[in-house]
């Protein structure tokens, strides 16, 4: 594969789709539950997704999909190339706000990232970059941003793990310069990529992560699941990435609370 | 005082005013803790404050003026013109993500708000109104938002609130559609006023709730202490504010709390 074709492709591809979402009347979205009243699709998840996978298809109709939506959430084997999709990522915000929500596309190569793609819609702005190709906004390089510690930046929490303390995460909210819960993977990403936050804890799907840690990756930060261990691609799992420091001050918070079986 | 005169001067003043931000070099920034290493002020609060202050008191010489920072932080009377004033809401934000800060300014004839203006800074977005004159983002009017249920909605709370359980928070944030932390009052009210969450609980002080109490009462908004009683309008405070339906089940879930004396 061409590397840069490739980039050029996906960003053609994210405009189209996020033109798309940008067209909706807000009252003509038909909004279904999937596993509970706050666990939302909307037409536009799943028009998305067929868009993006039909472009994919077209492009290497060897290449494998791992998907939010219908029949692309599980895959086998990471051998060969694999993109991983969020069409929309926040769709609680997409349908309550009319923005603060995502498009995230992540490129594999034999289970190895290769790119990533954060495109918040309604701002127009697309984070992406890849191993060894830096990170960018739109055409503009991002600096890395600096180590910092737990105590001298914001954290982006899961609201669940925050509000009942679960594995010490109230405590290190606490410890933190401040909480933000913004209800979107994608947002949290591009503020840890900008240097804006030091830590995001969450409970993740692949696509919600897949983009993201391709570009983490590239500027150094740290990542994985709960507990340390290597992210499983398969299903919800807990979910931490920070700065290196602020990564080791979290690990041994939650390692703290484990040993107290809490 | 002529009303449409003293808006168009506020919208000069704040335009100004957010100039003056917008240039500031973060790297040149003095920031310096106020009561704890949490709560942060800036040269620039100081400088914003001090030149909103002078050109309120070069077009009425007679005005009061409540405002966050140094000697102008109390007022005894309500009695004839006051501005309530917050130079940057969310100083915070401004320092660590250099995006999500707005200024405030509220103006009240007799303790009667009058007019309200919150600046969303780096989006410069002016929202405004008043009594009896709508709201206005920049020159569009806005739509009054649907009076939802805490269920339909998201809700902006306070993280200590929202993570230990006081007075019922964290229930009332399961009973939403989401918990969102945003760090700043101004944008918890723009996002009242837009009809994108429902209701906002926090602690805050005059200078928090000044601008954007008036805005929320032209749309029909309710707002009160946390046991529904008046504002004081001196030091903080717990804060409610919601649609009028969510603001009844918020208020009955924080008195059976209080029944419990949790």
């Amino acid at each position: 594969m061409n590397k840069q074709e490739l980039i050029h492709q996906i960003k053609i591809w994210l405009k189209e789709a996020a033109e798309k979402i940008r067209a909706v009347q807000i009252k003509t979205l038909k909004v279904d539950q999937k596993t509970n009243r706050k666990d939302l699709v909307t037409n536009m998840d799943r028009e998305v997704q067929a868009f993006l996978i039909e472009k994919i298809q077209a492009y290497n109709p060897e290449a494998k999909i791992l998907a939010e939506e219908e029949g692309y959430s599980e895959l086998e084997s990471f051998e060969g190339q694999v993109f991983v999709i969020d069409p929309i990522d926040g769709t609680m915000n997409f349908v309550l706000e009319q923005e603060n929500f995502c498009i995230m596309l992540g490129v594999y190569q034999d289970g190895v990232g290769q790119l990533g793609f954060i495109y918040d819609v309604m701002k127009e702005a697309l984070y992406w970059g890849g191993k060894d190709l830096g990170v960018y906004m739109n055409d503009h390089p991002l600096t890395k941003p600096e180590d910092l510690r737990l105590k001298d930046g914001l954290i982006g929490l899961n609201g669940y793990l925050f509000s009942h303390n679960r594995w010490n995460v109230r405590t290190i909210g606490e410890q933190s310069m401040g909480v933000r819960i913004y209800g979107c993977a994608g947002l949290e990403m591009i503020a840890l990529l900008k240097g804006k936050h030091i830590g995001y804890i969450a409970n993740l799907s692949p696509w919600d992560y897949g983009a993201g840690n391709v570009l983490l990756a590239e500027f150094g930060m740290k990542y994985s699941g709960i507990s340390g261990e290597k992210l499983k691609f398969r299903g919800r799992e807990y979910y931490i990435a920070a700065t290196p420091q602020a990564y080791d001050e979290i690990r041994a918070l939650i390692a703290a609370a484990d040993s107290l079986n809490k």
